[in-house]
């Protein structure tokens, strides 16, 4: 495992430091010796939002400080405590005459050192409240009952009622009773490793834990390894039986505990989707990275039964970016648009034009074993069925073909070719001609049409001449009928630049650029060869 | 490697289904052989913009579907372009008279697949504009630049225009603008792994890559695994050279490429800020997940040349929640408050209480040795120690105590006990006497006092009597003093608790849950057995 550190020592130091070019946070001066987040701007005539305990949980604690939210976040290291002192520092930094709410996840380092500093702010003379929170089912209702990701649900909550200018009983009242209506599980698939000493994962390739902790306690339970629909079905199942009323609504934290990626995170909540719980769920925090484990492989499910007042609260605006909420609603759909059909013009007829298209075609289906032989020595030996196959195609459906109308002609040609010929070729060509035939309704010049289509493929398909492509004949023939020459004129420049691509050793475009010099050595792009023949035939 | 997915081939599918249950979205209903993720409410008499290309990246690119940013995003397999037929339905579902802009990342199949999209649509009448986006500088100054996450910028900026009803025009102007200046380089340690085929990194650990592709491309240079400062310096210098004008301000993204946690994500965000390039940067969009490469263990940097314009276009508000912008500063401090002394009352003297106190305090560093022993039997075997040196220190403290003023007495024993004696017991006992303390000050009765105390003790020590600790001792006897009872009865109740003690096997708190109920018995808890002790010394 390889990590983005420099001192393992100095991890959460660091990373506090990376958090504070944020010029709305800053920190107490006594830092690192006192790991203390606040805003930057504290108006004490509100109450003060406190939180904090051990790091490796990011983006919680340090994370949610800011306008709606926490007023400061004191950080201890990785999975432990912060001391006494760093938590009175925050309360005495932040609280003024409306007192300050501590919010405590039940750890008992946390229990300890929070509730102490409460107890000496309070001698000194501030008022200070203190909601523990247990949020944690996996343990069932003991005293052990984890603080987990619903943690979050306790800061916002508070935190609105915070800005909102209510009093710190109003405040404590709010987040004690959020803290009391909310239930969390978590499953992972492998633990968080700590930066300094990388272990072997407890669990076995076949295996998962359902009920774990954040800091790196063994799940509750081992269950099997199995795809994401079971295991968030053990999840769900588990946090049913805790749910007190069939009737309540709920809001969702689904947390990423660490390293699960954005893909697996939207897998895991069709998932929920799909479990009867999601029935209930109004709005979802997430899924994101909120309460972590370093980089566990596993996510955590949160829910909070919903009121009036905590939906409110919830949804209010604020500052932190990482508190992301939105509603949760079914999947809905919208009709698609009709796609224009293959060939949506009326035949008409042209005998010329019938003997051309019937030339070429032909001629392209003829080539088709020995471009397949070229293109063997330097490519990967299909282009002459793919040039075959496209012109069997158009040669079949001549009848059907607008054949008297030039720009209604390129556009279907252009269309048979993305819908019928396969690979970057076929998308290359019907590039071509769907341009040309859009160019020459605005200018009735096939040459000249022609050429901007040939311009369009180029600038999408990014190759230029001289890189051993079809480009080599085609640019220079069309040149010449953009310029009113004439097709014997055409044919030559086209053969010439045929004969050019057997010298062109050095290409980085395309196959040929993976063969050596001498394999290329004497043998033509089998496309630029392909556009001689065609343009020889022409004039034959 | 283990995920959370259900089968390989439906990663793409249930992932955007996930993100679907946001009401705000919805999807063609061609999905999933289509798949495009829209707006549910779009208004044609905007720009439409559009983007998308191979999955794998989220929360690009349907992630930032949304008022200000796409109006729809088209999405292929993983780290595969979508097909022709899906550009198209994304433009004609969305796209009213004002036209739309297609952002196209620069890779072959989707300039083609885009391209040809963009062509047929305006066959049929539509305004269609398209901007290629190759922001890495890795491959140099050729064709093959490829598009990384600066493209989020485009989307940004084209997106907040388009919100403002510009026209077709203006919008693609800024698009482009966007496009040409700016600069982006990926690093990374391990490559992500897809879904169906994990395979071993090609990097070795003692390996990272500089300058690689968002698809499994390796980087143009293999470097050596370093510090998260040496490899950001290896970003920023590469960088460095592509940057235009000294004078230039930036906005940058700090994109997490898939499992960096976000501790990491935060210490390269220091890293960064210790470069030269760093006071360049005047805003941040991050560090968090934009554009990733399934989950790979890398970051990028993307730094776009700041104007007004661009700063007015970025800075906007947007609905997409993974757009997250923010200043980037300084790091700032305030003065740490000043923490109380640890005696700061005044010295009174009290001959009778600080004869008890000097029997107490005695009597505890006389057991040092017994309670050692006891607690060897049923704890880690340092009870006797920590009891000494807490008693200890407040002997040696005596005549600088407020020995005549009982809440002040409490409360600087409680702030020599959180000083000075380590562990969860000095906290504990601390909690005890400060809280005693501030009771005292309401209600001037020692045993009401002690008691209140011990309840605060309790509340966030989380241990109850019958739980085999010094609260065994110490509840029976508060419970005497709290009720003018006297000290002889109060010493006999903690001697009766202490005794208990003996009889609790199955305890779940603290060191003695981990052992054996035959170890346990008939050997009372260390501390009942020093309170007991203690009150009997009192009594003498």
């Amino acid at each position: 495992m390889k990590f983005f550190i420099n001192d393992p020592q100095k991890v959460v130091d660091e990373g506090i430091e990376g958090l504070l070019t944020d010029p709305k946070l800053t920190k107490l001066d006594n830092f690192p010796e006192i790991r203390v987040v606040l805003r930057k701007n504290i108006d004490k005539n509100k109450v003060a939002i406190i939180s904090g305990g051990g790091s490796g949980h990011e983006p919680a604690h340090a994370g949610f400080v800011g306008k709606g939210m926490l007023t400061a976040a004191v950080c201890g290291d990785i999975f432990a405590s912060p001391s006494v002192d760093a938590v009175l520092s925050a309360i005495l930094a932040t609280t003024g005459d409306k007192g300050c709410l501590l919010i405590i996840k039940n750890y008992t380092g946390d229990r300890l050192n929070f509730g102490l500093a409460a107890e000496q702010a309070r001698e000194m003379g501030y008022k200070v409240e203190t909601v523990i929170v247990g949020d944690d089912i996996a343990l069932g209702e003991d005293t052990e009952q984890r603080g987990l990701a619903g943690t979050l649900f306790v800061h916002k909550a508070a935190g609105y009622l915070a800005e909102e200018g209510k009093s710190l009983e109003e405040v404590t009242s709010l987040a004690k009773k959020v803290a009391q209506q909310m239930y969390s599980i978590g499953l992972s698939l492998e633990e968080g490793q700590k930066f300094q000493n990388p272990e072997e994962s407890r669990l076995d390739k076949d295996e998962a834990e359902l009920g774990l902790g954040i800091h790196g306690e063994p799940g509750v339970e081992t269950i099997s390894m199995d795809n994401a629909e079971a295991l968030m079905k053990k999840a769900t199942t588990q946090l049913k039986e805790y749910l007190p009323s069939a009737e309540a609504e709920y809001a969702l934290i689904l947390n990423n505990l660490g390293s699960v990626t954005p893909i697996e995170m939207n897998i895991l909540l069709h998932a929920f989707r799909k479990s009867e719980l999601a029935a209930k769920v109004k709005c979802l925090v997430g899924p994101s990275q909120l309460m972590t484990s370093l980089n566990m492989n596993g996510f955590s499910l949160s829910l909070l039964q919903l009121d009036e007042e905590i939906n409110k609260a919830l949804t209010a605006d604020v500052e932190p970016a990482a508190w992301i909420i939105r509603e949760f609603g079914d999947v809905s759909s919208v009709s698609s648009p009709e796609l224009p059909e293959t060939l949506p013009f009326e035949a008409t007829t042209n005998e010329k034009v019938e003997k051309s298209l019937k030339t070429i075609t032909e001629e392209l289906i003829s080539l088709k074993k020995e471009l397949n032989e070229i293109d063997e020595k330097v490519g990967d030996g299909d282009a002459g069925s793919t040039f075959a196959a496209g012109a069997k195609k158009i040669k079949e459906l001549i009848p059907q073909l607008p054949l008297d109308n030039s720009a209604e002609l390129f556009i279907s040609i252009g269309r048979i070719l993305a819908r019928e010929t396969g690979g970057s070729s076929g998308v290359l060509l019907s590039l071509m001609f769907t341009r040309a035939g859009n160019a020459y309704k605005e200018n009735e010049h096939l040459g000249k049409a022609l050429n901007e289509g040939l311009q369009k493929m180029k600038e999408f398909g990014g190759a230029e001449e001289g890189q051993r492509t079809m480009i080599d004949a085609l640019q220079p023939a069309f040149k010449v009928l953009a310029e009113d020459g004439n097709l014997k004129t055409a044919a030559e420049k086209a053969r010439e630049g045929a004969e050019k691509t057997k010298k062109i050793t050095n290409t980085d475009f395309g196959r040929s650029s993976y063969l050596s010099e001498k394999s290329l050595k004497d043998i033509p792009d089998p496309g630029a060869e392909a556009v001689a023949r065609v343009f020889e035939k022409l004039i034959g």
